[in-house]
């Protein structure tokens, strides 16, 4: 008999197309947990794995399956996948995670967007589909650089700018870039330009080295007078704009993420809570039961938010802002209480197995710097997201488009 | 359009009968609410209320419709009613639980028990449904007093001993009393004799102050040589049989609690969370987005952890013991954080709010003394909870019938 | 052998006088722990204990030696003596802290103020030393009443307002009350008027319940064109001057209530702390030494705050602004703490004892309740504090003086 | 005019030595600042920075100034001075507390041991003065290793086993070793050989890649028959003779670490509350406040803990057992806030400055891999802090020492 599933805590896929996903990561999983320690001490990507990857379709699983995808359409089983690889490698996850959320936003372009950006879509689902074609998310200014787009004169435009902490970079094909247009005597618009990799003037600059998530290939990727054809650019509207339906997208773009916490903390209890000899002490009983305590509300609350987000996603009825507030509004309570759970099992975990785990290549140490980054990833830092939570609860003016509030805030180095 | 629901987070009925019970208690609902401070300063149990429950049917919410009551069968639902009801008033939800858990455990009696008990349960079932039986739990021991039946010679028992915190006391028609038996040579059985208010020797004990739920109707009640007729008792194995099936049924008859401490949460963050003059300070947008963080993965956690249950406790084709504890862990889990998330949005609505909240007639003073009830409660109070959840994680050797346990553990006067 | 002292930790008083106190104090506890419940029950004033305090010279332990009184002049010594009362109720100690706050603010003034106010400040001081003089803080407005003087035209004052949360206001016979004398055309002056509780238009308004602290005679006081003489007003500045200088009073009047807060979580730990049957669960065991390690903690902070005030508070030489926030942040940090660690000492210590606690007569249910109160007092509440010791860490511009800072806040009826 | 210093909080030394040794220090510091990065990159042992210490004197600072040391004699200021280094860099104070804390023990031993332990004493004292000595302790066994003396059959021994977390080792010239010498018929005996470097044998493993504090130069001492004479053998009393006077040694011993985590603490702070433009969030304040307050709390626990182990060190008139005791229990509580504090600390450090800091080589990075030590640290890591913590509480039988607690402890291979 199969084991029973847990209903509500992301213990198992709930449409036919998840469930296939995970069968085919199952076989991915040994290598990709063998892989973790070596990788994170050198910060190398896993190149191979994702080579598997591509063969066996997993680069295409957010790709419907009338353009040659395996059509998982759920976030929620998203993020179970993204759970089941983050338990052997959070890494890999957090590299696979990226490639999973252009898959789903593309879908929805594909859907939803005008006919050139439908097109654009295509192109690029079709390639995902086929392992060819990998596309990452740029997001983040270097500081003091701002990344924009201006007009070449025949149509097309530039880019110009530097970008960080861009994911899986080591393999890109493509970057979904995050850039402002000056529009004279109007507002600055925001646009997502989508660049090829051999695009003249862009470069991947290797280097950085992550205090965790560090076989993820996070890299900067620098623009320079980078030609971008006018049909490869998604308008993002304006800076500024407070427009709250743009909160929908930012939903399904990073709420799957929060399997990949999920993930980390049950890694990280699976290598505690075992039968050792002797007689528990009695702060590792406690301790024991907190951790199984807390990783439940964590799994049950992260679940809640990824089915709110997979209702509300198709809704083409509603109010576009209300929309966007509602699903940003669970995601955002789930991420808090996910990074601070998560982080507190991590936490306990190496109190429990004990010195032996200060070790720099300890699973138990790996996964203390790894589960740091849930805090830092937009939407939102824990900052912004006291902002944004506290602003819905008590009615208060504020730009909830983290991209549109960064691009007018003082630049201060960090 | 009517309001979207939050799915995962106890937002809403998921049956028609948990949706008709939603809908007859609204209108009680403001009445509820206003009774709750003068009811709480009073210790006066709402008399009134339960009238007009009994008169709408509440009371037998939970017996099935065969048998003349409203059918809510799943757990779940019975926890939302719950959550609205302590919206309004904690005390007024906590005796209602007790009714409502007698209808389900009951009702498993009907269904699964030997004829005898089916029979039992059938006319108590049909008394509530009329809204005429009002069926209390006595499982606490008082200090010092041992509840024992011993035969009366003729087939019957005769009980004798002292319960306390047996809540709805007040209106009480028949009490289902935790009992042993010692049996010479054998292990301790455990009874569940179920008597009638009436009964020769029995006295409801007035009296009781509490810090909180103060208008649950939470009080001692003495036997002195009741007689039982053999028909009315349930058989509830023995002390020591480590029989993790027990844990099905303790599950079922209190994990609707969970939605209890959610609504006095939510009661608290209602109070709190609103538009005032004058720009918020720091302090109370970090702590309102923490409120509404917590309250969230609170009810996203109390969600999952009564869905699993619904969904294993009819089970008849699973190993009992293991059934027992697959119903058992999650909620316990999910008990530990709910108590702690609970008492923690409580305390900070509190601090936001200010020094107007410590007035014993505060709502937010109300609150903050009846969500302290939640940790005491069994299965499990905190201490009880780390021993069993500890036992599970560890696989040790742990009696988890807290019935059975408290049977052998030295009397301490607490 | 005497028992040994831990150094730092409010565990002895430190110089004559206040070892003194502390021994006339020791006979008076019984006493006062035996009041505590019935007290706090009917929330009664022990006005016997305060007669008997008066007789032995409590009422003017800090009144100088010269003016008659006992002569305790540190600020640590005074919080070990609040902290033994509180150990035994905290109530008493609270409405005790105002006696012996006016004792050390009025020696400050009869030392270092101008001419009249020294004059006021000796009469005062040698009425409470002979314990004839009772004298009560009234800063707090009641919502919606602005406490206000106004020239009577023939050099005196009239007073008129409201005042809330006077502490040990039955057997007060003198208020020292925060108010506001607008003057045309600048900044709207603060004074301290000191009222005679026989002045005509004065009255002491009976009916306060608190959620804890019930017996600390906690009312309001209202005046009605209740005349002052001019020689009987202390200046106090002005609204928004930013004087930190002011800080410095603030501290020394509110500093030696972090000693009661002290003693309620050290009576909550030796009501739960001690030797029982059987074996501790994992629980206890752990909570035990989470709660003697906070308690320690708590004590070490307080203790620390106390001696920083007790070094600055005579400092003459020192930029005054400068000596008041170098008085004040140790304070701030303290009880943000002590604030904390208390409330969390008390309330594990509910969980160690368990279910019995849960009745309002439970000396642990007291506590729980009284505990509470330190979140609520100035300077500063919680959402205070945390604007004040940001400003300070990162310069910003703050008005720190609660008093100033509360006379331009918007009322909201909290 | 100098800085005010805040008493009880680490502020400052209390001694002349100690003010001479911050002096010495004051010159060292920009070095070690600038050289903890690459350090903790590398893993490198600082070498030169202890040159400079040997030459200046600061290897000898808690070296009597009879035996021509520093004369440094308070366990206070030996923090405080551990404190300021740890700011700059925790590994180099960790290893400079391995030298100190030998200064202080070998101390007690010339001044109260038997007349071999005092001329051995004397010898290695006098070397640490002039530089040429380098102590380390070597306490934990290698999983799997019990280290052993046996009688090499003509007076001295012979000493086998392994070693792990040997501080300072790269460039120690002497270890003191705790050993086992079984004893036929008897309880196995406990010793402390002092075996020099290049004793026959003996081998220092290289390549060890901490999490943190990765330039304390902390390897594997390995040890193969390797001679030790008799007269470089302390006793120290046997396995499972539950003898707390060991506890005075103990805390003597390690409470100095206090300083080093109070230094993590202070850094991270410093480089996270700076005036930066813009008006700072909601959280940042609020994280601001608790940092602040957090830090205060830490350091006044610390240094409590600190000056009460000062007082009772030197008390030869106590009974020993008490002595122990009554030093390791402050020092328990203080140990068990000051990891959980300081962590806290960093932790929200790294929130409020944001994902600049998730890169390997941010100071802060650092920090939050370093704080992370101190929770198994012994005596006691936080297991079996709270085994000792609850058995003084509840009066449980129980063996304080972790070195004969450990010596009987299943291998577990952690």
């Amino acid at each position: 008999m199969s084991r029973p599933v847990t209903p509500g805590t992301l213990d198992d896929a709930i449409t036919r197309p998840g469930g296939e996903l995970l069968a085919v990561l199952s076989r991915h999983l040994p290598a990709i947990r063998s892989g973790a320690t070596p990788n994170d001490r050198d910060g190398a990507f896993p190149v191979a794995t994702f080579r598997d990857f591509a063969r066996d379709g997993v680069l295409g699983a957010t790709v419907p399956a009338e353009l040659g995808g395996m059509g998982v359409s759920r976030l929620h089983d998203v993020a179970v996948a993204l759970l089941r690889v983050a338990e052997a490698d959070a890494s890999t996850a957090l590299a696979l995670h990226a490639q999973f959320s252009r898959g789903i936003t593309l879908t929805y372009e594909w859907r939803h967007g005008p006919p050139p950006a439908r097109a654009l879509a295509e192109r690029l689902l079709r390639g995902m589909a086929r392992g060819e074609a990998v596309v990452c998310g740029a997001v983040k200014d270097h500081p003091g650089a701002v990344t924009r787009l201006r007009p070449d004169g025949s149509g097309g435009w530039l880019l110009s700018g530097r970008k960080m902490l861009v994911t899986m970079a080591p393999i890109a094909t493509h970057f979904v870039v995050s850039a402002q247009a000056p529009v004279a005597g109007g507002p600055t618009l925001l646009f997502a330009p989508i660049v090829s990799r051999d695009a003249p003037g862009l470069s991947v600059i290797d280097g950085w080295e992550g205090l965790g998530m560090r076989a993820s290939g996070t890299l900067d990727v620098a623009f320079d007078d980078c030609p971008v054809p006018a049909g490869d650019v998604l308008a993002r509207g304006s800076v500024g704009a407070h427009s709250d339906a743009a909160l929908a997208g930012h939903t399904v773009s990073s709420i799957t993420m929060l399997g990949i916490y999920a993930g980390v903390a049950q890694a990280a209890r699976d290598l505690t809570v075992t039968r050792r000899p002797g007689t528990p002490s009695a702060a590792t009983r406690t301790l024991v039961a907190e951790i199984d305590a807390r990783l439940y509300a964590l799994r049950a609350t992260a679940s809640a938010a990824l089915r709110n987000a997979d209702e509300l996603s198709p809704r083409q009825d509603m109010d576009a802002d209300d929309r966007g507030r509602r699903m940003m509004t669970p995601f955002q309570c789930a991420k808090l209480m996910v990074n601070q759970l998560a982080a507190a099992v991590v936490d306990d975990c190496l109190t429990v197995v004990g010195g032996a785990t200060y070790v720099a290549g300890h699973p138990l140490a790996r996964l203390y710097r790894d589960v740091r980054a849930g805090r830092f990833m937009q939407p939102y830092t824990y900052v912004d997201g006291v902002d944004y939570l506290s602003a819905q609860a008590l009615d208060l003016e504020h730009d909830n488009n983290y991209v549109s509030a960064r691009a007018v805030r003082p630049v201060d180095g960090r």
